[in-house]
Formats: structure tokens, sequence, C-alpha cells
């Protein structure tokens, strides 16, 4: 199987049905997890196709395009963190600014290791935080 | 009520639980089209905005926010057809062009007026494009 | 005096010295809060010409290039939060995750209103994460 | 020849002239093919100075700015299909959307692969919607 | 004429029939004043505009646009300077340094007013670089 | 010693002491040759943590950070040289110019290698344009 071939394979998986969100029923206003839950399993997609091949300059794209979606994840999440919640989310929850911490930094760890279970655990973060998103849309 | 206070009742009410698929069952993958649907979204809502109030300067934010919101909706829509959708897809759904031709433009028509009608018509050019989308996941 | 020579002459202004650090012994490294600090100075920089001026399209640019600015400040102090600090400094300093939630917060509120105050308490909220900052340096 | 020295060679190569438009007699207005061009053979001289070198870092900048110069090539084109070409036209061209289709698909394909044919075919696609353009303003 | 209309027309006298390049003979090579020179004709389209329209929204737009374009005539004039000439350039034409410095300057200028020959003025340098760039290809 | 915690080491030892400004009594307004230093700081760091290390993953993400961190002095110093300096330092200054040029080649040069001492030469010359900036500020 040439390169390229591999390439749109890897991508195929990618695209395998998974759930985004917690629970289905309100993916609802602007504000939304899900635009981070999506960069985060384009991290986690990285490291699996970095792993799976042994191409040199696919896997330098594979480290580069990483670097930037985990990017995108920490900015969707600290957008989430100061311009969505409020005082009273924060008194709520009061776990909350660690969990946003916790979540940035992993996408950070996520840059330097093709370790996937850092990509899996990022994505977990994230669902913790859309959970409680969600709990203050109802 | 004050213009900040305006700015954030505004905020909330952009964040109202609207659907973000046209169905639910299965919201997949790193391609989605929410990615274009939330800034659409956005743009609507700029457009929304700007028309309840007012206030100069806060016009002149919706409008240059609206601008670059409807930047984003172009591209996750570009990166749609040209990364995602495949020669055979084409087949099944020969619309499939003119529908991101029309829908993009739109968005662009989205940064030259404020009539609310473009932006709930980009948002139906794309939920119409969700539906293919997902139909093709299946 | 012409538009142009008003601005130049407030961009002298906003060029007065003010001191960056609360204290002058250790600026160093590579993260270094004077990046946020610098274009917080901006976005006050922005509300003060917007308020001296009567101009209409030098106050459109005031308030989008403010936008732009305050945009930086979040930025660089979200990479500070996230990157630089770590368990030992939160446990030694237990409100950082407070300071930096008020002061992202504070940008994001300099984008909606001129209020020269609300430019300054960003830079003052600035400067009590600076101060922090050089505490865990020495 | 130093890796430095080897860089500046293969920058001047890539200087040699070369046509930009496919005629020369009316290259006009804002909207111009030229800009994804120069970004295309930016792509190939990207390609061609990867395959040139067996220096490790040097081929991973080449990859790395290559990917970055395939996005603006595919952005200009978006930007040209979209913005500039209107129902009239395709009218005339039916054959554009399948042309711009092609072409950021190939923009796409470039990333992949250090295969030059691929560059070269990416410019003569840009090339034929040139032809067009042109066609277009006469 | 509705303002959408109004926008559409004037887009198209922007594009009307203007050379790029002093002359025609060798346009080559990734480095190429073009670039400049496109986003330096759409500061001056931005600037003709705004003085034909009285609708607030599109003056607006027509600033914030302009702004952007403008730092893009920068950018690209900055690449230029410091990428494309070298010190042997420098000695046979030892005006560049204070013409770019110029060209930027106007750039910097062209984003403070809506005067049109300010922006034909970039246009002018931009041409007077452009005339020694193909000098120096010969 | 794992590669996670190499690069935390690594990014400890880049934190270490060092002035930002040649002289400490004066740092002020929104210009400021700092945002250029700590760039420059973080390409030479680029440069010693990919020389100190032998895994060939670390050195990719390395190389390309260099490059964006490089961009970014380039950026700094061009926005200095044609944004603050006027024709009144230039006459007090006039090999302001060539200082700019240089500087701005060697963060170019900086991209294309390792060599710590092109990253401290960087560094070198930003400080003699920081001296000149502070000059005219008294």
């Amino acid at each position: 199987m040439s390169m390229i071939d591999r390439v749109l394979t890897a991508i195929d998986k990618v695209s395998a049905p998974t759930m985004i969100h917690a629970h289905c029923d309100l993916p609802c206003g602007v504000y939304d997890p899900a635009q981070a839950r999506l960069e985060a399993q384009s991290v986690k997609a990285c490291q699996e196709k970095h792993n799976a091949s042994d191409d040199h300059d696919f896997q330098t794209r594979a480290i580069t395009i990483k670097e930037e979606r985990a990017d995108l994840v920490k900015h969707h999440l600290w957008v989430l963190w100061t311009d969505y919640f409020k005082p009273e989310h924060l008194k709520a929850h009061p776990q909350l600014h660690e969990l946003f911490w916790k979540a940035t930094k992993s996408a950070g760890e996520a840059k330097k290791t093709n370790d996937e279970s850092v990509g899996q655990r990022l994505i977990d973060e994230i669902d913790e935080i859309a959970g409680i998103f969600w709990e203050t849309k109802k």
C-alpha cells in the first residue's frame, strides 16, 4: 500500500463514528465544547497515524499538524473558560479552574509525545468539561 | 440597562438551545459540518445583536466580528468540500459543488448585510450540506 | 492639527515612560508577563485615543485595534497560566487560577467598553500576576 | 558547499524566469491567479529542494514550509472560486467547479508527497484556471 | 441601486485592467513584487469605495479591510527587503533601504486616511521597488 | 531521564535569569524591543535544545517552533523599524537601516541552522537596536 493510500485509509479510520457529546439531547449555542473535542480527536489521530507509519516525512507532518491542532484545542478551551463560564457556574462547579488547567496542560503534553493515551486523556478531560457545560445549559 | 449588560444579555440569547445537527444519531469524526455551523450561528447572532442595538461602537464590533466569523464559515466549508468529499460522493450527490459554492457565497454576502435572513439562509445551506455529509457516513 | 498629526501625537503620548515590571531586578527568561503587559498598555491607549477623538473613522480603527490587542493579552496570559505555572506554584499561590480568570475576563470586558478604568484594571491585574511570576523566579 | 550555501543556491534557482501568466497582455485587478500561482511555484520548489538535499533538518523545513505554502494555494484558489467567479462565468465555463476542486485537491496531495510532478500538475491546473480567468476579463 | 449592488459594482471597477509589472517580459520566481502590489491596489480600492459610499456600515468594513490589506502590503515588502535583496543588490541600488522604509510607512499612513493619493503613492513606491527588483533579475 | 522530563528541564534552563533590557531605568511605552528579544531568546533556546537532544521527533519540533519564533522576531523588528523610528531618529542614528536589515537577516539565517552562535548574534543585534531605541526615549 502506497503512502498516499495509507494516509487516506488513516483519514477514513479517523472519521469512524464516535460520539462528540457525552449526551446528544441539546448540542446548542455558539459556545460548544465540540470545537475543542474535534481538534482533540485530531490530535489523537495524529498520534495514531504517526505510530502506524514508518515513513519519516509522514511522521514529520503528523508531528507538526498535531502541534497546530493541540494549539487549537488550547485556544477553544481557554475561550470557553474565560468567555463562557461565569462566577455562578464556578460556585456550582468549583473544580472548573483545575479541570481547564489540567486539560490545557494535557494538550501541551500531547505535543511532546506520541503516546496515544495522552491524546485519549485529553479527550476525556474535554468530555468532563462538556458534561458540566451542558449541565449549565439546562 | 448598560451597554455591557446588553451585550451579556445578547450573548445569553445566542446560547439558547438550537440543534447543531439536522439529525442527532451520529455526530462523528474529525470532519464535522458543526464547525461551519457554529460560526454561521455566530454570524447570524452578530446580525441580530447589531440590529437590536443603537450603540455605534457596539455596532462596529458586531460588523467586524461578523466579518471574521463569516471567514471561518468559508474556511470550514472549503476544507469540507476539498478535503472530505471524494469523487464517489460527487457521483452520488452531484449537487455538491453548487451547494458549497452557494453556501460560501452566502457567507460572503452575510458580511455585506445585517439582514438576518441571509444569516439564516447560510445556516440552512450548511444544514443541507450536513445532511449529505452524514448520509455519506452511514 | 490634522488627524494624522493627532494620531502621531497620541502615539508619542502612549510611549511615555512607564515601568513594565513591578520590580526591575530580574526580568528574565522566555516566559515574561511583559508580553501581556505591553498589549494591555496598547488596549488602554486605544481607549484613551478613542475618547480623545471625535473623528468617526479614527474611532472605528481604535475599536478594532483594541479588539485585536485584547485578544493578544488573553493569549499571552493563557500561555503563562497553562504553560509556565506548575502545581508547586499553585500550592504556594492558590489565588493564581482566580487571578488569571479575572484578568482574561477584564481583557474581554475592555473590548466592550472605552472606559479607561477597565484598561487600567487589566494592567493592574497583570502586574499582580507579574509579581507572583517574579516571586517564583527567585 | 555548506548547507546555507545550498539553500541560497536553491533559492536562486527557484527565482529563475518562468512566466506567471499564460498570456501577458492583461494582468489586472485585485483578483489575480498569480497569487495562487506564486505559492504553487513555492510548493514545487520545496519538493525539488527536499529531493536535492540529504540534510535531515533541511528536509524537515522543506516539508513544513511546503505544508504552509500549499495551504496558501488552497486559500487563494478558494477565494477566486467563491468571490470572483459569478453565475454567468459558470454558464460560459461549466468546468470551473471541477477544475477548482481538482486543483485544491492537488494542493492537498502536494503536501503528502515530494513527487515534483504533483507540484507541476498543481501549477498546470492553476494555469488552466488563469486562462479562463483572463478570458472573463476581456 | 442597493448596497450589495454598489459593492459588486465597485468590485468590478477595482478589477479594471491595470498593469501589474512595470514591464511584462520577465515576471518570474517565487519572490514577486506583484504580491505587495495586489494588496496595495486593494488598499486604494478600499479608500475609493469608502469615499464613494455614505453607508455607515459599509464604511466600517472598508476601513477594517483596508487595515488588513495594508498589513499584507507591509508584510510582503518586508519579506522582499529582508529575504530577497542581498548585499550586492544594495551596492548597486543604495536607495533600497530608504525606498522600502518609505513604502512600508506609506502603507501605515494609508491605514490612517482615506485620501486616495496616499494609496496611489503606495502603489507608485512599490512600482519603483519592482523596477529595481526586475533589474536585478536580468 | 524521559523525553518529557528532558523538555521540562530544558524549559527551566531557558527561564534562567538574563537581562531583557541593556539598561533597566526606562522600559516604557507600547513599542519595546523586548518583544523581539524574547522571541530571539526562544530561537536560541530551540537551537540549544535541538543540539542537546538525540530524539528525532523532539528535534523536528525544535526546528518547526524555531521557524515560527524567528518569524515573530522578524515581525517585531520590522514593526519597530517602520512604525516606531522616524526620520529624525535616522538622522541621529544613520546605521539603523543596516542594523535592522542585518538583524532580520540573522533571524532568517537562524531558521536554517542550529548553530547557537547565530541565535546569539541575533540577540546581540537586537540589543544594539534596543540601545538606540532607549537612547531616543531619553
